[in-house]
């Protein structure tokens, strides 16, 4: 079987710092993943050309991060069959709220899995594309287990490295 | 010359009944305009088709009316030269909200000259449209002083049957 | 291959008629789904119970929905490695700002897909849960690609019902 | 009679500086308390396992602080018969609404007691602590009713200090 | 030992209703409630007279609802060294926004314990309180664990009359 | 000394009858008003005739209730060195948080007391007019304080018939 | 005639800074002020005492700044028939919407009149109290107007010094 | 024909820095500008007499560019028939949500086309009165298409320069 492989779509050059917690994520977890930029409004056919294409591409999830009025995963669900994943970023004065509701409010029919605001939701996107690589990469399933796992493990490592703050 | 066009676009069925304000407007003041359905999301190639050739097909101002994540206008401006203006719908349960950052909040480069939320801003979108084609069509600015001079006229007519209202 | 299988929990049975769009979503697209009700809150033993099984019951994407503090999709998504849907509802007085935030806000790690409030929101879980089942299920692909091309005819048969309204 | 005690537990242990108000005030106050870490999300056994025991381990009051989409407070209270209080923290880019919203909003049969966003409501944690306390523990109560004398005191004098400032 | 008792007020006489909630929650809890009417600015001296004897007056807990800006429960915290939650109600075009920040915002120094908008708050606050009794009332702590017992066999039992749901 | 004389300007017709319960306000602690109706927007001319007289005219208070961008007591205190009071009415969908913002984020320099949104704000523009007429005449003041009086006699009488509901 | 006299109340220390601002203003055009520290919440006793005995002290306006769930104003306003004025501060992690929400959405019959969040919403206090105090005090008109004309002057000269500016 | 000229005019002299993104972009595109500082309440008498003046003074397009309660594009557009561009800005504490809505949510009759909030509306705003002089100045049509097509080659060679990125 050919290796999962994540579209990961900035909607501009300085969303990419962010981005790159997703794709931090999804090479830990063992897929591959191209990370390129394109906007949904200043460059359209150019987007609508690589999501259009992302299936036979061999890609098997889209993620898109934008900030501002962010249509770049809206418009990217409008153009694949593939689940798109969505990223609302902080760079407008509005702290990601604009972003999130022009993410997250997508009209019946055209689905976008959104993620948190910035950071956290850049890499959580990552994490969500791994879950779903893993119900067809069985060897994805059991990083992602283990990923749980060591969450946990190091709350409680830090937790114990606090016990003398017992009063 | 030319008659002035302006294409209205609506982002779903059930957003004609308010986006007819900005087509009564301008029929009022003197423009031709053509109302049609079109999604940024469910149809993208008909809705760039539309307005790709908008210019060509004689239109001067692009008007497009969405609810939710409303992408419409900021999808139109990215596939025109013309004027786009926008008119962010309160059809989901955050009343418009959403629509209006998705509308107003573009990124440099790619403008959409939003108006305020539902029939109030559709009805403004037919006066700004009309201002905007004034300067080319002084027929239109005749049309546009005289309603800015008939609002004023109403006031004052309502102002004056209120006045047993003194104590 | 054993059939796609979705398990959609509602926090309420109040929630249910609106989870119902996501049901019948994806039994149109193909897949089976259970639907159930499980509280964060109420009934969290029987939430982990039903979430922890959920794998080895033969799902592959769980989708929750739920109101107020919605914390039910961020629970299940801590408790299975499953890819994990939230749908924020309005049922508080707060028109599901509450929810939607409580739904996407999750700190990196355990990541909750979103989708719209209410009922776009539960229609677009079962189109996301259909998208991703469909990189393991090609049947469900191909249902996909006609849904999103019967969308565009859609759009293109309501627009040409209009047409009189050219003025 | 044991002890008054209070379990305060963190989200993440970037949550301790903040949280340290609360321990603060409960010892001033005469109360003995346990800080600790555990994630709803990323340790929820951990979580379970702390909470559950609580009553048993000899706390009467749990406080719960966490950012982002906070579940803490909320599934803190689905697992022990105590009082839960629970204090929103402004990590993410939302400022604490996030966070206010996932505390406060809880569904009707399960209480979290919210304080104010970040540390103020940190220290007022403790404070509602040290006074649900002191219906059982009279030692208490006494401390309180200083402190609340205390706090008067303090803006006489600091007014006094002003005095100058009269125009 | 004497009964444990909570002090209900209602900022205004349209607040009843909604209130009504937290004192049913009560007399089912075992515990005796009082339930009055008054207001933070339009009967202060009622309210300072009311608060500042409830504690002599026997009462162990006081529950304060008040819509707009709520400074009910701040004021009554104010007043009284007992443990002070406060339920904003959603009267006002705000729909709650407005008495949920000024109910739980209070400054560092005089805590409000703050429960959800509405009706889901007041019955939270009459849970509340309910759990803070117990720590010194075994007799209402054994109502609220069979109560948390209680909601989670009905959320099963709706589950289960869900059944043929099943597709 | 002339009788007291405040101006009430309402943006529309259609806020007039909650406007009204500012007038109803004044007239009954005894100062005279004229309710009249002028627009910032369709109307400027009219009103900055209308507030430019006002001193001349007599009046000593300016109320300007107004929804949307409710700029109406903004342009009014630009006119006028009277103190001007502006009631943000819930108009639009955005249930008067756009009419509150534009009414009371005024630049400095240019004051306009803002009372809070809709009918009760309506009802405390006239209160805090009569305050402030008051400092000139003694006879509203003495109304004044009788009317705070009455307030609380009233919340003391609703409780008393309330008593029964003691459990 | 005594001199005009506003008592000026800042909730906390921390709010003297901004709160000079209304003070500066005051002084400026000719009236006299006090300006003092006290809590609606740390020393209610206090600040009942100072408002209570505003009116016989001589003072003819009360201006109030606060932070967080601003009670102060209104407690004010609860405690005097003077026209008080409220400035919401924006020391939380809020910003002032809590602040500016809790100062102006006053239930019908205990006005605030609110200015605008910080430091112009202070300066703003200063200009509406002098407006308020010119009712009676004829000198402070006449500043109050100087101020008006110098204000348009100032643009006027900084747009002059602009003037290369022309492209 | 006379060369394409628009008015700039800023709330304040603070504001110059972002308006100066507008002039840029006209005078990129081939517009003339002319920007000054005008404020809606300050000088109220010179916006009105520069507004009321720009048509005959030859301008074709206004854009007005305020923060707070940014009331300076609807006076603008009270006072001309030529189509006004807002820009809100984010000078108070609210960030830009109180100009946001202080200048979008016009009433009916009276539009403003407004951008989004700081530098990047500013830029928009050039962008805007570009396409819509364009209309009438085949010159500038050019320009913008060209534009366009600067900026979707920009995203491109960005994206090349990322290329080692995929992995």
């Amino acid at each position: 079987m050919p290796k999962a492989k994540v579209l990961i779509i900035c909607g501009s050059d300085s969303d990419i710092e962010v981005m790159k917690e997703a794709e931090g994520v999804l090479r830990k977890l063992g897929a591959e993943c191209v990370m390129t930029i394109s906007s949904a409004h200043r460059s359209p056919g150019r987007t609508m050309k690589l999501v259009g294409a992302a299936e036979s591409d061999g890609f098997e999830v889209v993620i898109a991060g934008a900030g501002f009025a962010a249509h770049l995963a809206g418009v990217a669900a409008a153009h694949t069959s593939l689940p798109v994943l969505g990223v609302p970023l902080d760079s407008s004065p509005m702290k990601g709220l604009d972003s999130l509701l022009s993410t997250v409010q997508m009209p019946g029919g055209v689905p976008v899995g959104t993620l948190g605001i910035g950071k956290s939701g850049a890499k959580n996107a990552g994490y969500l594309a791994a879950r779903i690589l893993a119900i067809k990469h069985p060897e994805i399933r059991a990083k992602v287990k283990e990923h749980i796992r060591q969450m946990a493990e190091e709350v409680e490592s830090k937790a114990k490295s606090l016990k003398p703050s017992k009063g």
